[in-house]
């Protein structure tokens, strides 16, 4: 049995909720979810994810003290990613840095389409931190915020579709990454909407992706390197 | 339910059973193994390599049509893989990429212990093609080929915690990468052996690490692209 | 008098011919030719690539038997250039290798125009391995299958030089390397096609520039190192 | 008349002092300082960094709000760096950045001696960042925290000597960047040193060459693109 | 008080006058200009630097014997930068490298736009030279020499725009880079011009770049390494 | 019948003589050698490298008046290779250059062993810019100026050992390049000396391979792109 805590950066309620999260889980999985008490409403740029790190760091270790097997945070950015691995022991799992792996092992070349411009220089500075900027064949955008992503669904897809052929027909991509977690549930239709133009690409889901590499690390009994991610010295601090 | 074929791309009877394998799986995980009619005893070079892959890839499409859910070639070299997915359409997941993928994922920078200064310039050149050559520390080996590790077991721990010390020391590596499938079972004792030393790295053992990697695949309910590994036109073919 | 032993990785008779070759040849050059006896009928991706290599490397060894000089693999995949430089000590040469880095040393960027997007992802993985992917700015495809290159001749040159342009104008390539032996002969008409445009740029026809480099390696007295391709160790192989 | 904001990004008062920086002034030049409210007592990880960043930026703000014409934050590893750059439109120099880059002008190949292990992963995921990793030729560290460099002085400018002659000798560097701010003042020492043993390589004291960059982009009238840093959109944001 | 030596490799009297780099002084910075008394009209090529350079060597070695406090070369492709560092101690400044370094630290991504195709493949080099070429998001060209630039200066503007709007929309440049000294001047009327479009750029003049970064070498108390750039040994040398 | 020039870019007779190249021709292939009238004595840095180029394209082009087929200059440091490549259209080939694509064809990475530390920064340099960088293992030194190699020969030949031994069993470089063509001669011998301790590895002597591959292209009727490497416009030139 896995139980992985899935935190997603921002003070609202409602963006994510446990019936999202629900459907990834199965026979030995199960999740639990919490949110910001402080922070961005979503994650657009370097201040968001600044402002975000702090209170999933917090989250990161009160979800180790919970007893959880491992964390996911809800945002392709991985705000507070490498200070959570230097504060807890279990497997802390980005979607950015996941999905990037996890495309890179499906094609030759892999693709983003994500929200803004905004974030284009965060996902591609990423790439290169994670090692895999030789494998990213273009960040696309359908310049649409975090927070419009729910209401405009038929034309986030549109996008995200439009967006998609072109990764793979000007770029040479052979996978898609949807590139905010705020996508999620858009995959299927994507990959369909490929499929039927003769796109036969995966089209990969940052949230559910995420999920299984946590699960995989898991079983797998393996975590990340405490030698690379030290614990932080003894030392005074002020307000956290 | 998952079912994983496990395909050992040898001819050699009792290289690797069931019972090895057994272990790996879990609730929802079952594997079925074979091993290769025509081909090397071990895979310690690019010929090896070369009159493995025909008979793996033929095994890669009978555990298809066997219904199997997913296919990890049991060697770090991955012979046959990129050819696999031409043929078939459930996941074939190579140890060398798997691994190296994952070791990414867990720290800055990972290294390698292999078994001979033959496999270097072959899991160097693998490192470029899956595009983490960047977080490649250094490629060590141990000199001893594959079908001495069973008997002299306690000789080969020996030897990749030596080497594992000096890739975590001196090329600062921050995970290790078991360069072989034949360290099956290896790794518990080489992470035991480096924490006494008060380095706490991750030691991947590749066999489990792809099977979890297969079996998050199947979850994820992602595959490798058909774009990027299309299906072979029909043609006439002699001999195979 | 260096002779030079051509291996056509292909079980179809005529595709290439003595006849062919001769022209390469002149004072101190002479070529023998040789088909597969087990293989596919042309090389369109890995799995092709993978049923020709065990034939490719049985050849090669026969070849250095033979008292050869050097060896040529027809095509641009190099099928089992690596595994026959274990097996044999003469140097063994890959029209794809020769011509990626004769290119490199002709202009500052160089592109490839091939046959089919199904090769795509091979020659890319091979321009990282070779070492000359900072180099390569474009690959571009005509779209055509290896067995319809002769008949359809004209409709080969017209479209190899449409693409040529664009690598040249919109990658700013400044050498093109036609991306198939199957384009043999066709390289001073796309020569003089882009001349005509007034872009000045070599098109390197692979298996002459194969041949070439073989010769010269064979005047310098170089092979291939055996530290890198190492002698496969004495085991058991079944079926090769 | 320049004038520029120095924010130590620590808790600490008496870490770095106007003393200490009144001397990097000149004609046309002047300085202030500021230390955090919020966060740690010094940068040594990843955490320290997410910690410290918030206040940083806020410092950031304040700054341009008072009038000065360039942000300087003392620490090597840049924490706030581009979030900051997000919310204000004058100069914001990190001293990792900034050296780096410098350092890449003075020689073919720099090298960074710095305080623990603990920020080797970073600085080297900044190189990475900052597009310099190429001429990065080593990190070497001193094994002492940031708090214990004033009151150790001696102990570190003998360490930081040895690990220079190392990143020269063996690493082949060409110009050594002192990797931590707390650092400051030693430079000269090392370089002497260096000097005795026939080594005549720049040492690049990482907050005069901020300051320096910071000054020389605001006489060029230059500072960060907008258009790769965003300003945030407006929306919710609780804590901050 | 820093004075700095500006060398425009060119025989043409008139081309850059001690007028055009007044504006560049303020208090504390005065500045001298030479040109060559051997060598071409403008650099336009490979060619054209080789018959600069030896001149601006003997012109940087007689600027040190001046007691002047740096050196700036005046063109794009650094002609002699890294041979003058070899004979002189003082810093020397070429706006190639100085002003990519610079750029590197505005955005995430830069480009240059420059005057001919010719001199493409000499700023691609200088770029993987310089270590930035990871950064380097494309080169762009006016497609006009250097000796009508001043007489064709609308002409010049406009052509400069629109290749900087589609550097920053189509290759996500967030800086550019003017890539010939003779722009001397149009970097503001550029600026304005994307600024019109919404694009909040900066564009660098690459004189007034690297005559402050010499400024801040100077102030920082830096110069190059004499490590990496050593004195010639004595030797006969005919014609120098 | 092939016909290549040798340029020595050096004032000092003898150096190179007839004798010296006689032994490289054979049936078809002829030799003619000049060296310079204004330059240095030998090539021991950038600067030498700056005062030998003018000079050598010079010669370039009166040989190409002379009709000869390809032209080869004597230095691995390449002086003005791209220069001259603007002003003639047959082939011209630096050993440098060419001597580092064989050896990248050769095994899977290559080291140089060169003369003084003094041109390490440049063949480094030389490498990004040729785009093998990646397949460079390592350079190392003998610490001899040229003009000492002759008369020092068993010396030469002993430390060029000692370091290729280092370069293949420390760094795992699987080819040596002799990176500097005053070791003419040498390479036979050290191939022995480190067949002796077991090193079955090329040894790539930069004047014979460089005729090889000028050979070569001939025999191709391949020369470098003049898209790539421009005609110089027309304008004023002083001095040369």
């Amino acid at each position: 049995m896995t139980h992985i805590r899935i935190i997603t950066p921002s003070v609202v309620e409602g963006l994510r909720s446990l019936d999202d999260i629900a459907g990834l889980g199965g026979p030995g999985l199960t999740f639990s979810h919490v949110a910001l008490e402080r922070g961005p409403s979503s994650i657009e740029g370097e201040y968001d994810h600044v402002i975000a790190a702090p209170d999933v760091v917090r989250r990161a270790v009160e979800a180790e003290a919970d007893g959880v097997d491992a964390i996911v945070i809800d945002c392709m950015g991985d705000p507070g990613l490498q200070a959570a691995r230097e504060r807890v022991s279990i497997p802390v799992v980005g979607p950015g840095e996941a999905s990037m792996h996890l495309a890179a092992m499906l094609a030759h070349r892999f693709a983003i389409v994500t929200i803004l411009e905004a974030v284009r220089p965060m996902l591609g500075n990423l790439a290169r931190v994670y090692g895999v900027a030789d494998k990213l064949a273009a960040i696309r955008v359908v310049d649409m915020p975090v927070l419009e992503l729910t209401e405009r669904r038929a034309e986030v897809i549109e996008r995200l579709t439009e967006n998609a052929v072109r990764c793979v027909e000007d770029n040479h991509a052979g996978v898609i990454v949807l590139g905010c977690t705020g996508f999620f549930g858009c995959a299927d239709a994507i990959a369909a909407a490929l499929a039927e133009r003769g796109l036969i690409v995966p089209v990969i889901d940052p949230i559910p992706a995420a999920a299984c590499v946590a699960e995989a690390l898991v079983k797998a009994r393996l975590t990340h390197s405490r030698h690379s991610y030290r614990s932080p010295r003894e030392k005074r601090v002020v307000g956290y």
